[in-house]
């Protein structure tokens, strides 16, 4: 079976030696010095390593059952889901009048990925009920957030983010569910939704469905579209739980993976509803908990990768097979370990590469997020805005390779269910589909986010790899400092290409939409290695006490530069070749 | 659940505009005029689209099961096989001496990909008997031969491959399994086998096991290995099925995926076992298998791609979800089908793309092979010896892509194992691993394949192609054959690289060598597409009766031009960068 070990090491370096958090001046920041924030990642470690992560297996092997009407968690997943009530977890960046911990995003964020590593599927249950507070937190009424956010802070209520429809999914214009305004100010909510992930489950006493709907007479299409609050069970007057809603589960879904987690097809017959935030305005809402959660899945491709690579590693280092090229390296034994050989260790670094930049990566993204909230930070709103569509693309394609990378490590025991690997790749494939399949991260990047305040955020983006290289062009950091020239530079090209070719030929652009939301990635991370290299050989300058780690960290820096980022390259070339060779073939000939 | 229909079409232009088969002067190649091909394309694609897919979706939910030392294989593998039998297609380029129909190895491959399309895990079982006899059929004595492959061509008796132990998969020098020689020149072999696909099952009245195992008192390591026939009933003097033979089922594998073959653990207890071919030399008549399986598992990846591609294709023109962003397409409809957008476009492209070089490089390789074997055509042998590890590890990496991205294109559906979508992914996964994982390929391409006769292979290769290109200097080809110089020069660059750094530091090469075996394989796929550009135009000069099939076959090879091929470029960056970035890092600091 796998294991499961917390980088803390690691994700305390990008906090406070490249992020330097504890001298930001976000409110809250101060607080967080590194004795305080390694007592949160190891307390969350060691949950994740003994409690979570054991059931990552059982809950792929089970499953959830659905019978008479009720869904069954996997063995083992309820008592976990206490012990993580009890540590308070799902509160951590919750309002402390909620009963959260009012701490910032970032350790969130940096405790979520040990979380999801250890068990995506269970990890899921908490994750939705975070967004669906967060909305209700930011939509809500003062009457509404009373009501559910004491209970959703402590996941004594779990919560769901219900859109698509079996017709519609990317496209929520098309949706048919049905709010009837009644007397009282509620609504009746008829209609269907799929793929409802925790939809329900028997982990907590009530779950809050956010339920998109619309509401008869409104206008066509996205703009007539509402958000419902619709509880499992009404909530009585004084708060407990009442009467079952007209709310119920039509059968639970096969998936390739995250079988630990129940993926429902809901009904809602006639049930009651509360409109959240404005009437008609149920996109805004229902993005405050979209763009959490696609930084949230961004992080399950990191965390998978992650927790594929270590067992990869531990695999590469124990089989023996073979003996190096240059020489037995294990001369008592009957061969040397995989890791000799230079094919298994270029796949290792390819995947401890992408998982280190993707870490500072995912810890810079809500590093802004809390400047943005808690600073009122508009400029870090408009880049953390601008980059979450490649925080969700990037990481979860890269995360997903990399966990298919670490299965391939096993051979032949990579593809037998009993060794885990298989697991990891197919609980990481949902990452790049749910919240926005990728490719629609890539339309928002490219067709929205790219125009957004004129272009303001993008170009602030080149300023900043530009600044950068400038400050930092010496010679110990040339060889980091010119790859991400080169890069960026292809990253402008493409910009460029699409403001040019763009306006009179949209597929121009949108035909190299995805090849720009890799190329942005590439250069994010190439951008995070170049500042981590800078860190590092500062450190080693200043006669650091961990020297070992210093210098890993500039050999796999030096990876990341020779071995991935000329990718951009590539990337650029498919996009400057424009709309023609996507566009010509006839529908009916493919 | 997904359909399946033969690209009988696409196979034959390949066969008879492409490859000009029917005037070739190979032995048996007179007879494949186009309507016999057509007729035999026909018949089999009837029955893979009939018989064997419907079966695909079955085989994967069911799996087998093993109950009181029996294997049953899923709910109609076993009348279906039947119907494969009768039609003679197990022995369809085995010899008419043993009751086959002598048909060259192109037709075979050609079928082959049919069947694997429409179900792997069931064509799996014809396709192992098939490297067995051919073992037998090489190596065999004449009365090995004429006891075992009438009843192997007719798939009556199915056979099995026997490399791998618990503790060994590529290093096969490790073995443990043993044969004691008897007195009547038989052996007694005794040891276990793993991942022993089509093992054991309900479809045949025998099983014959070719194993590996090691003489006592032999050489060393793999130097010391013979190759076995050990029969699952021992067969009596008049032909016929007699006694067990000391072979048991240990148990059958829970895998990601091909659940309708059953992988078995093999265990041989004194088991009776006849030595075939030469003590001590069982590595060369096991690769006569494998050399066969590899080609086969590349044809699996290309043959799950095109089965998944056809699925996403339907898909993507039914979905109604979004807007053409140039206007609706589909005005009096909701929404406009899926494949007016750029991106799903741009996969489905990508995917079409791949397919249709591959099945050309396929072709090609098959060709090369009847050209050694019925010509004895050295220049071929060597040449197709050069690419097997590039038909494998390629088409089954970039296959096993093109499946995922088909998955895509059905959004939260494709994860959904209802769909089928999915079960391409995790069959197609196993094509990566099996047979030599694809790093071993890269190590076989790089390690020994490229130095083969003094590099006398590749260098005809490289002329090949530039040959080509010199040839068809002209305007109209200039969309092709310049980019096909671009990425030839990458791979001539790369390969000075291993010769100018491999000797003194074979790192250097080695840490390249997965990033050659992909620069070798565009370069062939585009060599693919410059030929078969070349025959496009030409029969739109000719005024072809069909011009759309020629145009759309220009607009897919325009497309791998522009958008496939350019990878090239960063392929041959990561060899140039050398050992250092891969080797660097201490093994502890992984």
């Amino acid at each position: 079976m796998p294991s499961y070990t917390a980088p803390t090491k690691d994700i305390q370096y990008v906090l406070h030696e490249v992020l330097n958090i504890s001298g930001s001046d976000i409110p809250g920041y101060s607080d967080l010095e590194p004795e305080f924030t390694e007592a949160i990642l190891d307390a969350a470690g060691q949950l994740a390593s003994d409690v979570i992560a054991p059931l990552n297996t059982v809950g792929d092997q089970e499953g959830c059952t659905f019978e008479n009407g009720v869904i069954t968690t996997p063995t083992g997943f309820k008592e976990a889901f206490e012990q993580v009530k009890e540590g308070g977890w799902p509160g951590l960046d919750l309002p402390e009048e909620y009963g959260g911990q009012g701490l910032p995003y970032l350790m969130s964020t940096a405790v979520g990925e040990l979380f999801s590593a250890a068990n995506q599927a269970f990890t899921m249950y908490q994750g939705l009920t975070h967004g669906a507070a967060s909305a209700i937190l930011v939509h809500g009424t003062e009457e509404q957030k009373a009501t559910y956010l004491p209970k959703m802070t402590s996941c004594e209520w779990t919560g769901t983010m219900n859109l698509t429809e079996p017709h519609c999914g990317t496209d929520l214009g098309l949706m048919r569910t049905k709010a009837e305004p009644q007397d009282d100010g509620s609504y009746k909510i008829t209609g269907q939704k799929i793929f409802i992930s925790a939809g329900d489950h028997d982990m907590s006493e009530n779950v809050i469905h956010l339920v998109l709907a619309k509401i008869p007479g409104g206008p066509e299409g996205i703009k007539g579209v509402s958000l419902f609050i619709v509880p499992k069970f009404n909530v009585n007057a004084d708060g407990s739980v009442g009467s079952s809603n007209g709310v119920s589960v039509g059968s639970i879904e096969e998936k390739m993976g995250i079988h630990g987690n129940s993926t429902c097809v809901m009904n809602y017959d006639e049930a009651n509803g509360y409109l959240l935030g404005e009437m008609h305005k149920g996109m805004r809402a229902m993005f405050t908990m979209m763009n959490e959660a696609r930084l949230g899945v961004g992080m399950q491709g990191l965390a998978q990768a992650e927790a594929a690579y270590q067992n990869a590693v531990i695999y590469a280092k124990d089989r023996l097979q073979g003996r190096a090229v240059t020489g037995p390296a294990n001369p008592d034994g009957p061969a040397d370990p995989l890791i000799v050989h230079p094919d298994i260790r270029r796949t290792l670094m390819d995947q401890k590469s992408f998982i280190e930049g993707a870490r500072a990566f995912m810890l810079w993204g809500a590093n802004l997020i809390d400047q943005a909230h808690r600073s009122g930070d508009k400029e870090a709103d408009g880049l953390i805005s601008l980059m979450t569509p490649v925080l969700k693309g990037f990481l979860t394609d890269k995360g997903y390779e990399a966990t298919v990378n670490a299965q391939q490590v096993y051979g032949g025991h990579g593809y037998i269910e009993e060794w885990g690997m298989s697991q990891f790749t197919r609980d990481a494939r949902i990452a790049m589909i749910y919240e926005g399949a990728n490719g629609v991260q890539a339309l928002d990047l490219v067709g929205r986010k790219l125009a957004l305040d004129g272009g303001k955020y993008v170009m602030a983006f080149f300023d900043m790899v530009k600044g950068f290289c400038k400050e930092n062009s010496n010679d110990d950091m040339a060889d980091f400092v010119d790859p991400l020239k080169t890069a960026s530079k292809d990253l402008q090209s493409a910009g460029m290409f699409f403001m040019q070719n763009g306006m009179k030929n949209p597929n121009a652009a949108l035909s190299g939409s995805y090849d720009f939301m890799h190329l942005f990635g590439y250069v994010c991370l190439g951008l995070m290695w170049a500042r981590m290299a800078k860190v590092s050989l500062a450190a080693l300058e200043n006669g650091t006490d961990d020297p070992e780690f210093h210098q890993n960290k500039l050999t796999t820096a030096r990876y990341y530069m020779a071995r991935q980022l000329p990718m951009t390259g590539t990337l650029l070339k498919r996009i400057e070749s424009g709309a023609d060779p996507v566009m010509t073939l006839p529908a009916e000939a493919f």
